[in-house]
């Protein structure tokens, strides 16, 4: 099953750099090991922002959200989930 | 280049519904031939409303700008278009 | 699958009032065979509105639009569609 | 008398890590002991957010505010409250 | 108990002026009773607009919409409640 | 002359507890004794929210300036004020 | 006592145009006998815009509200109300 | 002097097709006389709305108010303008 | 050349006591040299807010940026610009 | 292409000032270097506020992220980026 994801991230200006450097390397970690296995379908940059456009395929809405609640930039992540039903134009 | 669209569709209660119906047939052919073609990427319902999420890969503004202003039903919808980078974490 | 379903009905204030009133039958009716099969899990009144909020049991977000779409009110209301996960201190 | 309650939940990200998490396990507390009074009627997580909608059934507004004023993660949390009423097509 | 209502009043501008003077002579009769057995408790004009803000006092939520969707105003009416709780530092 | 004031308090998460424990005193006391001089006609509670919603009964727009931004809390509080005028349906 | 109007003109685009055209002469009349009076003590265009930004000297809010409701035009325009207070840096 | 103006028009649905599209051709016919003269010094459309982003260049308020006012499309736009500054990175 | 400029001043609750009562000292001090020579020509309070509603007469964008950027409280405000032009039924 | 950027810079009161003062340095001379090379094309302040408003001519939505994600303030920037197509009544 479909969702859209958005998230945008916020760094406070007084977070320890390293730790966030940290964050963002698993942070992509996991993103990649998600695209791999058909979990994160889709990750797109929205450009000029620090924020991300995504589609997940995952079984159910508790599947969805053990997946973004453990992304490490979780607690840094303003997060809007839209569900997506199959349009009757679409061809796919 | 990719371009994320969302079209909301605001339907008029006094609109003449024989006129309409033919404008939401037109609006389907042409959706699925840009489909077909490889330009409406994809083309999501967002669930619960008469509205979609759409990703466009056209080779610039103006040409995304001539699709979307051609669409049988452009002068009811509300359309917001979002361009999108690649993402650094991306795998595709 | 629980979501979280607002609806507002925007009537028109030149809609026929014979056409209207029909359209709430037929809504009621519908409502009412949804609860009793266990799909429209929950219906209040928000107070001093002509709005509800519901919540659905339904297999998946393709089922909630059909079903939200087919609503004999759905070309009046606007509708926002929430996904509810389980909460991790929630005991049913 | 049935309230609709949304909670969001804002964490500063330089709170002491152990004060939270003690917190949040008294919160925990709190609301399993709500539930299992019958106060706490419904308690889900709005999927990818540290969110939750909820309904309480309790005497009146006094009696509300007494309970959500007094929960321990009170002060990080902002707080909707939607009065329900009967739905003239519920069957409950 | 105590309901902060606010109401906001829209006229279309193609209404038939005599059927809207009508309604309002009755909405004004019916304030006015409401207002004399203390369920109204008070009515007040926002200053430059067809608006009021006014305190309802009733039993429940149902008596509050019960009393609110029957205003003869009401289908014009964007109507906002917010549940009124005792002030610990009021002293009535 | 009458105001309808809305008050939301923020407190940071990081002041200093016992500070804010003499400030919110101070404004119980000062909050009290506008209240018994008719200043302060009403106090009520927003269900759920720290925050209130007041009517004064003052001179003029200076008298209530004056009297809001003395407040102990008024570095905390972000205010709403709107005037009211005497509503046509009113009998008091 | 000074207040700050922000009045917003929404023309119906099928409103009788000799209807409007006769309104929008009586609010000039009425506008320019407001401001010989004193009473209409400023009056600026919102570049761009069909809406006015204007400070009123009147002795109270009913006074207000008795002129703003009184124009012309008031069935048409949005009105937001600011009262203003002597700031302590003026000198005037 | 420069200054920056959005201009998003609503065509209502049941315009008299004939009357606007006579408004279009003069709305064009004045934009490019602007543009030729130097006063209309950038237009652009922002893509996928029927709206505009555009600079002008005029001696003040009044001189751009006069403009925007007679554009032929004017009753159906919404306009924001926004004054500019030179910005003191800026090398022309 | 008229402007009207809305500032809202946001004081950090961890900001030094000393220097911004210094900052608040100067900032008066310019205010009113500024009114003195015409330039700042009306200064308000908005009643209950730590904001202000002021008229500026300056030849130019440019002047007016240079002032208010220039201003000793401008890094704790949160300023909206709006051009004004003459009013048709102005009579000054 | 042509790309619509409105950046707002957001300096928290307590971020070290002379590390400020290098990046705001080291801003201007890439936005001046961007400017040199007819990639930034346009650069304007919005008047009493930190911010700009920019025209960018990039090959592509890739090209535009990176140049706004390595600008020196970029962590302290709210940007928002609209796409710009040639309009139908443009003459350049």
């Amino acid at each position: 099953m479909l969702y859209h994801v958005q998230m945008d991230v916020r760094v406070p200006h007084d977070v320890d750099p390293a730790r966030f450097e940290q964050l963002k390397a698993d942070e992509k970690s996991r993103a990649q090991a998600l695209q791999r296995d058909g979990t994160w379908r889709h990750l797109w940059r929205v450009t000029g922002r620090y924020a991300n456009i995504s589609i997940f395929d995952v079984p159910d809405h508790d599947a969805l959200h053990a997946i973004l609640s453990s992304l490490p930039l979780y607690p840094f992540m303003d997060i809007v989930v839209t569900p997506l039903a199959r349009h009757p134009s679409a061809i796919d």
